[in-house]
């Protein structure tokens, strides 16, 4: 039997659907607002990107996914969080994401603010309440550690600090690197290593997940630049070519087209190498890799 | 020999106040000015009432303190972040916080807004680090639970949000008291639950602890609201009689000042009966009762 990436995609994506749907419920109570909101972003179709490489590197150590189904929730409620804080005014301004109004837009900037918050701060206690607890708190507890330090000043914070910070700056290389490892690169990483690790991966496994995550997360960075210079409006559901006018540093600007193009290709090989210990369990990972670099077809 | 509550509460706040600054250190690197927004807020000498809370507690069941102190300064990390975010012109729109230009008006909304962020999200890793985690990993875990919940939608965010909504209107005295049981309390609650239970608290003696922390939370929130309509700018350090320029409940607006002193009184007391059955570790919990509300003076 073949590994179909669509169908294996399709349903893991609806699994996370659905479990975040149960985390953050419709309320009727007096902040039933706070609740929509909540929802608004959170359960709006994306990609689950981040849950689905949780759920994959867990399945490649041969653990239970159930053991990181609550983690993979928790990467999408932060992810979410950050595009919310993100889209605000005060940040990038933003009116569109993923082809509707974004969530200030639709609900105000303090609920979108406070939705935010809320989305971050609940994210811990579901990572807390994850089954595998009971058996062993100790790989809880160091998941929980690695995600606030990737999401927080030590990764995904700090990325958006130096990001806004170098808004019409050039920047080299290694500078837009170091950027997109704090920015989106620090949760890519946790999202691959939490998942290995709540599965029950030894420290040689989360030592070859952590080269695959490393590899993956620039790969996509570089392929979201491209798309954005190479998309239309209608494909990406937001302003295209808007990070090239708001004078943002992204890989094309850097490198061109074509030698981006080529250095995605060898990020995917990179990662898909990391994984030459791993045996069929890892398939879905390796698959991930090659169609972060096809999305842009 | 006498216990005195101002030595104790100066020789707590100066353990806070330093290791709330090994926790969140300067750095010179690309996102310094990160770091420096996010020490603004936090080392600004605030009383440190729910880290000396926590630590109180922790103290209260015959626990060490250095089990609950990573703890202690994780609540002064959210509460701090709240106060960031509330200030935010999206927000209450505050120019001041303790006598200095706030967040924002010093870095920017776009930097208040993500060193509230980060503040939220490290306080997280830091609970996670907390040396009693070795011997007994699920009292951490159990902890963080608690604190996600307490602090996100199930309590302060909720809070917030239900404030913001109610801003005009007039609430009865079961509407506020629901309101302030989620804006304020939840973290008061979670701040003495916690401390006591990294100290090695009984089932029973946290249940003391709780009822103990509602009361002082709620005797809180009335004296806040008291030295809200009697203090003055000055010793508040933010421009008073707002709340009720603004529309806000608070319990002097509902209840008349007589009426608000008689009631912080009485869950202060209701506060020191719910220790009844501690012994002499818990002499500054009783004495911070008692501090709580004599504060106005």
């Amino acid at each position: 039997m073949t590994f179909s990436l669509n169908h294996y995609l399709k349903e893991r994506s609806q699994l996370v659907e659905r479990e975040l749907s149960a985390i953050v419920v419709s309320s009727s109570g007096p902040a039933s607002k706070l609740f929509e909101a909540m929802r608004y972003s959170l359960l709006d179709g994306g990609k689950r990107l981040r849950p689905i490489l949780a759920l994959g590197a867990c399945e490649a150590v041969g653990g239970r996914i159930e053991d990181a189904l609550g983690f993979a929730c928790a990467l999408e409620m932060i992810h979410t969080y950050s595009l919310v804080h993100d889209d605000l005014p005060c940040m990038d301004d933003d009116d569109l994401r993923r082809g509707r109004p974004t969530n200030h837009k639709v609900y105000g900037e303090a609920m979108a603010t406070l939705a935010g918050d809320a989305l971050l701060t609940d994210a811990f206690g579901v990572v807390a309440k994850s089954p595998v607890a009971h058996r062993n708190p100790a790989i809880v507890i160091e998941t929980i550690a690695e995600l606030s330090h990737a999401a927080g000043s030590g990764g995904m914070v700090a990325g958006q600090v130096i990001d806004l910070a170098n808004e019409g700056l050039r920047l080299n290389i290694e500078q837009l690197e170091y950027l997109h490892a704090l920015k989106t690169g620090a949760l890519f990483h946790i999202s691959v290593r939490g998942g290995g690790r709540l599965g029950g991966a030894s420290p040689e496994q989360l030592e070859h997940l952590s080269a695959y995550a490393r590899s993956v997360g620039l790969c996509f960075q570089v392929v979201d630049d491209l798309l954005d210079v190479e998309g239309t409006a209608e494909q990406m559901g937001k302003r295209t070519q808007k990070d090239l006018q708001a004078g943002k540093n992204t890989y094309p600007g850097l490198l061109g087209v074509e030698r981006s193009r080529a250095l995605a290709i060898d990020l995917k090989n990179r990662a898909i190498a990391a994984l030459a210990g791993f045996g069929a369990g890892a398939t879905p990972l390796r698959a991930i890799a090659t169609f972060v670099v096809e999305r842009k077809l």
